[in-house]
């Protein structure tokens, strides 16, 4: 006997844990694609002559290493009490909402719920969302988040240009809006022509402006009734948005109730961290006339095959992958996971609950206010409610100091007053410190008096319904949330195969730490030594994006791709501009793009230009090259996806970089399919000036049933100078409220990179690659697949043709719907061709689950033989029939094929199949019986019959 | 309009979470049970002679204000690494592992697995620990998972002296057992009888004891093949007990290699925080030939109504409950959770995962001694794994402290020597470290060879099952966790009734702290200045419970309730013994105790004596007098449970705790049904000498599936000296391998009682009576409720008898297998009373989900009625069809009744219907074809078919 020592890593996190098939499954898949070895997949794949020359650097960090270096990075954060406000507040995170929703992989690993049927779960917490925030800005119809309450505030903007009476160009901000707020608007307003008048609402003429904003309560804390100027502004035919905050309106008079056409603000108070600036769900809401012109997504009832309740996505021919180029928003995403919170929050504390916690702060504030006044401070506003400011003259760096010894942030406002807001984390400790900076001893008594006019308060109920009176004992909270996302299918129970969206795993090790106080209780504006931690991460997962892609510079300003876009573009014109090119415009984009390209140059205020595919998908390059010698000095830009939306890598992506560089454009890749490039190809080296990156995507933040996303933008280094600044760190081209976006899902991001190591981030592009060539031979014969390289290989998604169904009356709705019976998200659908299935299985997906969702296609495929075949109709199939739920099982069964048939298709688990609660659901009724809030109570009754 | 503030406290935790019923719903049940008022519930369920004068005293602390405390007290334990080894080690716990089951809701808070049909998931989980348990120790058969290495041990021996062909009446002890062990072994050995030898092996003689037990590898290092030793054992007709190391075993020659009878140790070090003492699942396995006299659990695998495979607990009837004042252990739980995490690390790691593991810890063991060595130390044992050990002389102060220094913890043994236990997470950075603190600079280099000889080199394949075999892909460990959870029904989404178990709510906030590392990274044995946080909150826990009891002292040292009482007992006997009692042996027992009061007594050396109960179910207190009274001078103790296990205040007890009193004896009250006096009665003031409380019962630790537990015994201060010691603290009647047991788990029940606050503990007490009499009353008139008070009230729980059924073939099984078919754990079944169902809803249920359970019992009564008016037979009725699954659901029904009615009984959700993944689980089936490893490969492909 002699010993030979193991040789394996049990750390090995790309190989052993992300990456999904086994060395010996990856041997199997190889042969069945047709190959010996990966590296001559990956040769016939993608295109030697942009590959990169040198392999990815850093070595990789096991799990338990990561968590420990995320520990010392944290400590470098200082963690201060920060009473800063200006749209950010500490607040308590139920624990039964962190652990049982922000920590539980079946909320945050689920998609975006297009396909009803197997979201009803998380539609229905956002309906919850929804119905709170009509409830608390006295508006008729909300969505279901925004991005942040900047971007809401810029989208508001747009929105009432679109709808106002009045014809006027102009657009009027109050100046005690928050300035990150008036920020984003003066960057989105340039491009599309808006006046910005930044002005005292006291000096508003309103037939000089298509809308106005204001802030209420005030950045200031002004407690103001906007009542008599809103109906001037009516008058004028102009729109009247307030930006508001949600604990007040618990309190105060609300929005509607002033008569305001729109509301926005933050949810973040809401039980949601502020991480260092995000990600927090913004809210819209709207009167009942303009929500047909509302952006981002709304929850809407309808009805299901068998004619009971069901939720879904209503509206959605509003969204920008249908309007393109006539787009009047490229918001395609939303916060969902946060906006879930939110909403549990509401229903964690009730309506009755949400007051006493507004009072309390409000009462804190005035003990405050008292004190200082008392003492002689000169406190200001009048009416105010959480917020007020303190004129401390040159005293103002003594008072900051002071108030940074006893472990607060004031807010600094210009050279003479500090600014304080407290918030629900705020206790007499608190107040007792906060004095002490003021050299105040002691606090006034408590006093339940109000700091602004009784009028002022608000007189109508809100969170009537009863999800908001459920019993707040924590068993049924828990049940609550379990019963929802038992509902739901999300990565945790199967594979999620959405072509273009990248549904990889998110590792428990990455989200860990976003649950840390050391990261979570951040404000975006503390001082930024305290935030040393932060800016170690940021800046180190900087360097390898840089690495990456080949670019020398990254904001991780934009909160989504769409936003990536859109701040990419804007920097190219800003670059063009600085050299003199004021009239570059012209943007072109393939047919074949993703829906925001079009959607953001709009935005952008460019020209956009399209491009004709070839019959094969591919760029039309000599119709490229016409158009961009048409446009010639007007040339600004091209945007191109890479490898194509149709999952090809285009050998003639080269060609077209360099015909937009020699007419002076400047060439923006999209990286929505990064995941096929990390490793192999930059972006940068190919001829890209600038790129997105979808870190939700290619880099493991969690979709979280719709958002978070992060879109940070990678440029060349001519570029750097021009991308987006914030009023908190200086430049402008501002585009979200904070200046590091969603910052604490940046950690997701670089934990990813840390634990992967260049090495293994390269191998899980190449298994990416493997997947869906393994897909795609599986496939092949039975289904049609579309656009494949000139070696026969598609990238890292394939496209199945399902058109010559059609004939038959077999859809590619009924695919995907028997689909959801063998317990499958459905691929993406008619996306980027109609009428087909685009499959991307990621690397993350072992080949046993691949197996698993290729076994149903192809009983699938049978099935629809059968009705080729004129064996069974298709209206009377399972295929028709899917999704089957248990209530259809249980009733009578009058079908064509047996029960066993119709609910077990072969790949569908026995023992762990995943029941819809819901069948088909009806698209045309609920758009046409729009309902945006929670139905009445029968509807539940029945859950708990 | 006036301001009129809102009277609402949204942080109140007893109040809004922890406690079920809204103040309407409580009005409603008020008037149910036919009071005005919860007053005069109380009044009428409490004897007012044994009220407590004086309500506890201390103020809540809200959720947040809970956390942010533990993290100020956390922040006092001072973590190092410990290399103490002696049992407890570094481990990496997965985070997959850790979010997906110790943090998951659907894991901790599952009830013991004794309905199978509801607990297959963690059942699986079990037979995967036991069938890893199995082939790493090479022995036959394994138990789900005993306390802790020590009572492991000391239930060996127990057994050892119940198999063994030889008459001797000592135990032989390796003094190279670890310190804790051989010290429990001594406090269990003595009351029996046993004599132990306690001596190096080589002066071991086989004839003269009936088993012997060695450490391997021992405390100290050694590895040494004790083959020859087992051989002369086996000839003298004495059993071989191997106390050894999972993943030393990995490696090494397995015991059962060696011939040893039975194996046991800790899977701590797989994965399990140390958590300064636990909870971690001890393990025993045995040979075939033993597997009925092993104590524990063991599941093992039968068929269901269908004939389709299931998991069960086999061979029940060995369990204490059954064997009472004959039983051989007083073993009624296990560490359920911790085994099911211990053997997803293995399923996580795979063999060659764990094997990299033990090598990678054997190779750095190895430089260290190389790199000691080299530099002249005097290093032992010459063969080891990860443990040696360092001649230090009078250096040995300064070592210490030069290692402390270093951050790290050296094991101090004598007075001249150090030992060095590496782990899992020793890396070359803590090398250096260790090094560093005998003066050496620098490490030797990495080589792989061996520190002991090839011979003892492991020759035999372990894990050789598929579920170990699992890919280790992420995706795929989170879907089998996340499917073996589905198939479970724990308190995450519905009330489990079980009476006499008190599964209240296990709230979120609770559980946070115990996964902080600041409380989960301490080693049991670390210096008592490293623990401070620790010890804090174990004082004010003492103290708080004090305050409940009316006791004067707390041991945290029992890891049961079982223990506790055993402990409880011992500690009886030592103060008699102190006295010069040694002859007070008499043990009171009424017939109504739980199983476990015998089987403790007995343990503990006692002469049960079992008092008669009354027909009402109360203590014959004339049987009682006339017992104590022939017992006289020898009368020990009276064990009582107040209230009763019928569920009942009896107004006698004072008298039977005076009668004991007047004899001499000491009275033990059970603190099972703590949760009906917490607040209102203290035990130590109504005659209580002693009493445990199961901290997860009434004190919110989560049942885990099947443990942890603990077991604290309070006592009054004249007991207080005889308390049990530790050899790490001082003392003896050491019953746990540390000093306070399951330490991290202490910290649930702290938040519990800080975050309740003592007006809120004592409103839960009220609560937890009001909700039982709501139950009666709502079901009274449908099925006999036994047992009531006086006032014709009951307890916390009430009692169903259904007895009368049995003579129209309604089995208690039917109703508690049909109660599955509407989503509900069953009650507690046949205890105190064979043929009846014991409810406690605890005060955590709301009031509908109470009606919800009620509905169904009703709908149960009416399909009872049905069989009782013949219009169906019992064997055709949906209660013995009981549970239904979907399996049958789909198949052919000829039934004689409807699927609906069969499937969807009043009660039961639509929508979020619980199926359980079996039909009704063949006993005897199992019992009579015993498997307890995992089966075949072709079982399990069913599932993924």
């Amino acid at each position: 006997m002699t010993f030979t020592p193991v040789d394996y890593n049990p750390y090995d996190f790309a190989n052993r844990r992300h990456i999904g098939p086994s060395p010996v499954e990856m041997e199997e898949m190889l042969a069945a694609v047709g190959v010996r070895a990966l590296d001559e997949l990956i040769d016939q794949t993608v295109p030697p002559s942009i590959r990169q020359a040198q392999p990815l650097s850093w070595a990789p960090l096991a799990e338990h290493e990561l968590l420990a270096m995320m520990k010392e990075v944290g400590a470098k954060n200082w963690v201060m009490t920060s009473l800063i406000g200006q749209g950010y507040y500490g607040t308590v995170l139920p624990p039964a909402i962190q652990r049982n929703i922000l920590e539980n992989p079946a909320w945050y690993t689920a998609y975006t719920p297009y396909q009803p049927e197997i979201a009803q779960g998380r539609l229905e917490a956002l309906l919850n969302f929804q119905t709170m925030i009509c409830d608390l800005t006295g508006l008729d119809v909300a969505n279901a988040s925004l991005l942040d309450e900047a971007t809401a505030a810029a989208e508001a903007m747009a929105m009432a240009e679109r709808v106002a009476k009045s014809k006027a160009k102009a657009f009027f901000v109050d100046r005690f809006c928050h300035p990150q707020t008036i920020a984003v608007i003066r960057t989105r307003a340039l491009p599309l022509g808006i006046e910005i008048i930044e002005d005292d609402v006291r000096n508003l003429d309103p037939t000089k402006v298509f809308g106005a904003i204001f802030q209420y309560p005030s950045s200031y804390g002004h407690v103001v009734d906007f009542t008599l100027r809103i109906a001037s502004l009516h008058a004028a035919g102009a729109i009247a948005i307030m930006a508001t905050d949600l604990l007040a309106l618990c309190m105060l008079k609300e929005p509607g109730a002033m008569g305001a056409d729109i509301a926005v603000g933050s949810a973040q108070r809401f039980g949601v961290p502020m991480g260092y600036g995000g990600p927090h769900a913004a809210f819209m809401a709207v009167k009942d006339a303009h929500k047909r012109q509302m952006p981002g997504r709304i929850v809407g009832v309808s009805i299901d095959a068998q004619g009971g309740k069901a939720y879904r996505l209503a509206l959605q021919t509003r969204e920008q992958h249908i309007r393109r180029e006539k787009a009047t928003s490229n918001v395609c995403t939303a916060q969902a996971l946060l906006a879930v919170m939110a909403s549990m929050y509401a229903v964690f504390h009730g309506p009755k609950g949400l007051r006493a916690i507004a009072e309390r702060v409000h009462f804190l504030t005035q003990r405050l206010a008292r004190a200082l006044k008392a003492a002689g401070a000169k406190v200001a506003p009048k009416a105010f409610f959480d917020t007020i400011t303190v004129e401390v003259g040159v005293g103002q760096a003594g008072i900051l100091a002071a108030a940074r010894n006893e472990g607060l942030n004031f807010r600094k406002i210009g050279l003479d007053r500090v600014g304080i807001s407290l918030d629900e984390t705020t206790d007499e400790r608190v107040l007792i410190k906060v004095l002490r900076a003021f050299g105040i001893d002691g606090v006034p008594p408590h006093r339940a008096t109000l700091g602004f006019p009784e009028e002022m308060l608000r007189t109508t109920d809100y969170l009537t319904h009863p999800v908001f009176h459920m019993n707040r004992a924590e068993s049924e909270m828990m049940r609550y949330m379990r019963r929802l996302s038992d509902r739901d299918l999300a990565l945790d129970r199967a594979m999620i195969p959405l072509g273009s969206c990248t549904m990889k795993l998110n590792a428990a090790a990455e989200m860990m730490p976003i649950t840390w106080p050391e990261f979570g209780s951040l404000h975006p504006f503390a001082p930024r030594d305290q935030a040393a931690g932060y800016h170690e991460a940021i800046n180190d997962l900087s360097a390898k994006l840089c690495e990456i892609t080949g670019y020398d510079a990254f904001s991780m300003q934009p909160n989504s791709g769409a936003q990536g876009e859109y701040a990419g573009l804007l920097t190219i014109l800003a670059y063009h501009k600085a050299r003199g090119d004021h009239d570059r415009k012209v943007c072109l984009i393939p047919t074949s793009a993703h829906g925001t390209n079009p959607a953001s140059a709009q935005m952008a205020g460019m020209e956009v230009v399209v491009v004709k595919s070839a019959p094969n998908g591919d760029v039309d390059v000599e119709d490229f090259r016409q158009k961009a010698e048409a446009a010639g000095a007007r040339l600004a830009a091209c945007m191109i996806t890479y490898p194509s939306t149709h999952g090809v890598f285009e050998e003639t992506v080269k060609e077209i970089c360099r015909i937009t560089h020699d007419h002076g454009g400047q060439v923006y890749i999209d990286g929505a399919n990064m995941n096929a490039l990390v490793g192999l190809v930059k972006p940068g080296e190919i001829g890209g000036d600038v790129s997105h990156l979808n870190l939700h995507k290619t880099f493991a933040i969690p979709h979280g049933g719709g958002g978070p996303g992060m879109g940070p933008i990678g440029v060349k280094a001519h570029l750097a100078p021009h991308l987006p600044g914030h009023p908190e760190t200086g430049g402008d081209g501002t585009v979200s409220a904070a200046p590091y976006g969603s910052a604490s899902i940046l950690l997701i991001s670089w934990a990813y990179c840390l634990m992967m190591g260049g090495q293994g981030l390269t191998q899980a592009t190449r298994v990416a690659i493997l997947n869906a060539n393994y897909v795609a031979a599986r496939l092949s014969g039975h289904y049609p697949i579309l656009f494949m390289g000139n070696k026969g290989r598609v990238a890292h998604e394939c496209i199945l043709d399902t058109r010559p169904f059609a004939d038959h009356g077999v859809t590619v709705d009924d695919i995907a719907k028997r689909l959801i019976d063998n317990g499958f998200h459905a691929p993406t659908m008619s996306w980027p061709v109609s009428g087909t299935l685009m499959v991307e299985p990621t690397e993350s997906e072992t080949k046993a689950e691949i197996d698993r969702f290729v076994t149903a296609l192809l009983a699938i495929r049978e099935e629809i033989r059968a009705v080729e075949n004129g064996e069974i109709a298709a209206e009377d199939s399972p295929l028709r029939h899917a999704p089957h739920t248990v209530a259809a099982l249980v009733g009578e069964w009058n079908r064509k094929y047996s029960r066993e048939s119709g609910c077990f298709p072969p790949g569908a688990f026995k023992v762990d199949k995943y029941w819809p609660p819901v069948g088909r659901v009806d698209n045309v009724y609920g758009d046409r019986h729009l309902v945006c809030t929670c139905p009445p109570v029968e509807s539940y009754a029945e859950a708990a019959e």
